[in-house]
């Protein structure tokens, strides 16, 4: 076992930086810990002449990053270039087809190609791993595949993007409006220029459908996530919830139902008293439920270029040790996803913007009733002066379903002057 | 890969007949996680006619423990008969030496004598696995050994003992004494007969002593963790530390500074908007400090029947898999543990009892300001009638050597009518 694990490197950003720093800082301690020395022996990036504060001089540099799934020094190829498909696609499929291991940060890569990825590293009998692809540092795929194996998961759920988390717990505490706090969040670097991927829940939506398969051995199925973004939170609601005992979070819930499973990507309104409520910032937590453990919460940085190449060094020494199990069964079952979801039973948040006149509550409770909602608590704001007022109520278990068939009714009525905000409540 | 892992299993009380209902009611599920069959095919307990809701009929009964070490039907043995010598020992070391993989959720066993079976086990090329013996169903050790093997870690903390926790947490929401939640808590199973292991931080020190060698490499140092119970916690102080922005938690904390390791199980002032604050009732959690990760949190239930099952069984799984690579490090560098700290700055809670007359205070702060001690808040509380004064302070930093030879100064006082109450406060 002291034959060195002979690493190619395709991407040197901050977190293929990161990556270097701690092989060559750390060589003892990580060779130690992989029973065998790992050795950067080539690398791949766009600019060859960027200082990156270290040496490549002992590697190969490759302009094709492709050619390094076809370098003889080369044992296990590291993926960090990002896209779902271009460079990233083909040297993951060209790195497995060679009977290599491969190694990546890129989710929406697994997210799309997981399934046919998994198939060709199965067939060559080598590694796929993607610890980083999902809540950054924390190890939550070694977590559902081994550390609670034991279980037969109910549901996992978190706050898989920082992004997200981050803007609304700023919105929660400055209460400024959503385009005021990405704009800040922009410009200290926890937003990206074009926001959409984090902020319409893509992102999120990426990490869920991976932790799906994980934790249930059902081929990846992206398609089905039901996916909603942050853009329609206003202050308001952040304020409402609060008053009524909530938080707001973009959660991604993946949950087992018989041979169906839902998979969810949206804003939630979850008891201020519950772990998840109290997670803000920048930070990760993901909460596996098992028949066995009850319920385990992993909760940490879920990006940057130290918590995602901590991730990344963990999948080497993995496969340096030789613990190389398939963690995606891509000719798993297929379940029935339902990422809609729409006859579940469930509560939810609702707010309505409401011109002040007589008649507006009863005409919407008979909308409700109509449809068999039940309000269970319920908020009125009466305007300032020239705005609007605000009816904010929750109802007790209905399905999606029929609330929706209520709230097409109460949008159209004369007095309601915005479309109807509606949140689910997730109980934990 | 499609032979089956033959297991052993010593002791079938509640873990040990989760553990057998695990792997009878997933066998499917946990032979394909695992890659091939496990099937239990030899047990040994104390009382063979005891109803445990499963049939035995299928398995080799051993009467000796230790004859499952030489059982040629089984390949692992996993051992739930406790305590750190006896036949949970002679066990170990018969397993070991035979050859064969060794689960157990033994926290005293591995504390003890985890050095000298793991230097058993490396002899002989077989597997030590103690996942249940920390924090419960919490992967911890894997988390630290595997999950996050990327950093050189810094400090590792959490709190490791349900009991203590349930008992502060109860305290701090009733008010009432240690000694009456006590009662109730073992009234609810929460607490044994016999609280000393418990109350007293050895259950914690244990655990302590363990993360100390998988975060650090170290050998197992039980002798050096300075350990310190509950029993002195008084409502009064949960009271005092709430108002000064605090919560009182019983902390396993383990740090590396240069070459020596400080290993400290006592109750710590922690801030109330930390994430270790808000644990409460038997849950676990465990921080990991890394240089690359940050700060990761595993959190989840720290007993019972279900969660150690369910960390029991992930070993058997992993071992499965071939992963079966060392964790502890018994030939390791033993580091400069320095249990006590004495001279390590620190900031402290102070709470003394007093008469209430003219003079005290300035009495206390001479003694302090000898020791060039100095305050940082101040709280007091004037007696109800015929009851006795009460000085709160905390400290800014000093070392506890210094506050030691202050507080031993001021005990002697003739106004003061009991022990000063120490507790540290701890940063994160």
């Amino acid at each position: 076992m002291t034959t060195p694990l002979r690493i190619g490197v395709a991407g040197l950003g901050t977190v293929g930086g990161g990556v270097l720093q701690i092989l060559s800082e750390h060589a003892e301690l990580m060779a130690a810990r992989a029973g065998r020395p790992i050795t950067v022996t080539a690398v791949s990036a766009r600019d060859r002449t960027r200082d990156r504060g270290l040496s490549l001089d002992a590697m190969t540099w490759h302009d094709d990053p492709v050619a390094l799934a076809s370098d003889p020094d080369v044992d296990l190829v590291v993926e960090l270039i990002g896209g779902e498909d271009g460079p990233a696609k083909a040297l993951a499929e060209a790195t497995l087809a060679a009977g290599k291991g491969f190694v990546t940060a890129n989710k929406a890569l697994i997210a799309h190609h997981g399934n046919a990825l998994a198939i060709t590293g199965l067939e060559n009998d080598c590694a796929l791993r993607f610890e980083a692809a999902v809540a950054g540092g924390i190890p939550i795929i070694k977590g559902l595949s081994e550390g609670l194996a034991a279980n037969a998961v109910t549901r996992v759920y978190g706050i898989l993007n920082g992004t997200c988390n981050y803007i609304l717990t700023e919105m929660e505490q400055s209460g400024a409006a959503f385009a005021d706090v990405l704009a800040d969040a922009q410009e200290l670097g926890y937003a990206e220029a074009d926001p959409t991927f984090d902020v319409d829940g893509i992102d999120a939506a990426h990490k869920l459908a991976i932790l799906t398969s994980v934790a249930f051995g059902t081929p990846i199925d992206f398609t089905t996530v039901k996916t909603e973004g942050i853009r329609n939170i206003t202050p308001l609601d952040l304020e409402f919830a609060e008053e009524l005992g909530f938080r707001i979070k973009l959660l991604g819930i993946t949950a087992r139902s018989g041979d169906s499973i839902s998979q969810q990507v949206r804003p939630y309104l979850v008891a201020a008293n519950t772990a998840i409520a109290g997670v803000n910032g920048v930070t990760n937590a993901v909460i596996v439920e098992g028949d066995a453990v009850g319920a385990a919460v992993l909760e940490g940085p879920g990006a940057g270029a130290g918590p995602t190449a901590s991730a990344v060094v963990a999948d080497i020494i993995d496969i340096a040790r030789g613990n190389i199990h398939p963690i995606l069964n891509p000719s798993g079952s297929a379940s029935a996803a339902s990422g809609a979801d729409d006859e579940a039973e469930g509560r939810f948040y609702v707010r309505l913007e409401v011109e002040d006149r007589p008649g507006v509550l009863a005409q919407v409770t008979a909308a409700l009733g109509d449809e068999d909602i039940s309000m269970e608590e319920l908020l009125q704001r009466q305007p300032e002066s020239g705005s609007a007022a605000h009816l904010v109520m929750t109802t007790h278990e209905t399905s999606e379903a029929n609330l929706n068939r209520a709230l097409d009714r109460i949008a159209k009525l004369a007095f309601v002057t915005e479309a109807p905000e509606v949140i689910r409540i997730e109980s934990f």
